[in-house]
């Protein structure tokens, strides 16, 4: 099988793209997928992994080519949202029989294409998780996935909460009715996590899903004064208030141990 | 004329509530406005001033209260959001006969109260600002205006970017249409305010805007890698994406400057 890593947001460290074949070769063998790096992952502008229309132009080429079976974003950090509906737009037949993985700031593309029902968008690790301490396995899970996809035992999706807030009432909100909603996000004040859950449980659109499950909230800074809440209790709060289930915890975070949700596709 | 002041964010530092009567006697004479400070404003839970229910209890209070003729909130922060929904549903006709004047957080409730057409929300300085570097300016600045009220040249309102992207598809979010759009922000990433004006402007009811007008944007941290747009090549760049108007820069933001925004009303 044949995967293609772009990065719609940052620029990929080359020494990752070195590591990954080896890796791969090392942990599969013959099933070892084939891994074509775009030259874009090394472009740089600013905060970005090149201009807008660098990071459009490679995510299109890939996406529209027949032989990839697997479009796998590089990294998150910040630029999705400034490419993902012209880059949609422009996504042919091609682009519907490939799997699309990455999570954090790649989640507005997840989003849109799960809006558009465009191909089979899963949150997972991307290969900028190898310089993460235990990557390997991440980077590993996310490959064997790919080798070998198997549905969610759930209806359900994954997303980072701040980058789910930030596409609400927008065209790449997705429509969530009757899923199972997994939320995680990584260095927010918890003020702002509670804020972000106002606004999220306060969506009449997000209020149809089947109940929220809690991932990981890690390197919160520190709230001065004390917020005086964990993000379970501001979760609870905002769920009762809302009337969507709250569900527990979910099992993904930007951490090593994230796993792999494949939105919307379930053998139940 | 007699003002309520309340605080459905943060705790009022006393010295405020204090100083506030002496500057408006001295300024105003037998104009002067009586100023009500509610004690509500001086509680304190966690990161707010007193638990939710106090906020929410005090607001209604002095909302219904035909004896004020304006309802001050006492300060920014955070915490409106939590208060906003429940307060509104228990207002009264009396509610109606009023103004509501502030800016930053207190945006969830303006937004809320011109959503509901509520009473008369106006975007201006708050009795916090007493602390600021000319602070006394603001403050005599707010309460000229509101013993004296005035229309806007045009059909216009102003909010805190931040605050308005997360009220965007929440009840909270007003019709816009045909009004000039008038955003500030204070102390955010140059990349959140990228991401915020995505959010705003991919919003198909903010797209009915008759232009946005750039407040000030400041204490940005410093991004790394720089950002390396300034928030008026920002603002530019998602309004022509997004066919709505850039009508240039407007005097408002998180200082003393902070000019005084009737939301809806004009002689025009």
């Amino acid at each position: 099988m044949r995967i293609a890593i772009v990065a719609p947001s940052c620029t990929l460290d080359p020494l990752v793209a070195e590591r990954l074949p080896a890796l791969a070769k090392e942990a599969f063998g013959d099933d070892a997928p084939e891994l074509f790096v775009h030259p874009q992952c090394y472009l740089s502008k600013g905060h970005f992994a090149g201009p807008d229309e660098a990071r459009i132009d490679a995510l299109v080429e890939v996406a529209n080519d027949p032989s990839f079976d697997a479009i796998w974003f590089a990294r998150g950090g910040y630029g999705a949202c400034r490419v993902a509906e012209a880059a949609l737009d422009r996504f042919t037949s091609a682009a519907g029989d490939k799997f699309y993985m990455g999570y954090s700031d790649a989640g507005f593309l997840l989003a849109g294409l799960y809006a558009r029902g465009i191909g089979r968008p899963v949150h997972g690790p991307m290969p900028a998780d190898l310089k993460r301490e235990g990557g390997e396995a991440a980077v590993l899970r996310a490959m064997e996935w790919l080798i070998n996809p198997k549905p969610a035992p759930e209806l359900s999706v994954a997303f980072n909460l701040t980058v789910l807030s930030q596409l609400l009432g927008t065209s790449l909100q997705p429509d969530l009715a009757d899923h199972v909603l997994m939320i995680e996000d990584v260095a927010e004040y918890m003020y702002r996590t509670d804020r972000s859950l106002f606004h999220l449980t306060s969506n009449p659109r997000i209020r149809q899903v089947a109940g929220i499950k809690l991932g990981r909230f890690s390197l919160v800074p520190k709230n001065d004064p004390d917020f005086g809440q964990t993000e379970e209790q501001i979760a609870k709060h905002w769920c009762a208030a809302s009337g969507i289930p709250y569900l527990g915890r979910a099992d993904i975070g930007h951490d090593a141990d994230n796993k792999i949700v494949p939105f919307g596709w379930t053998t139940g």
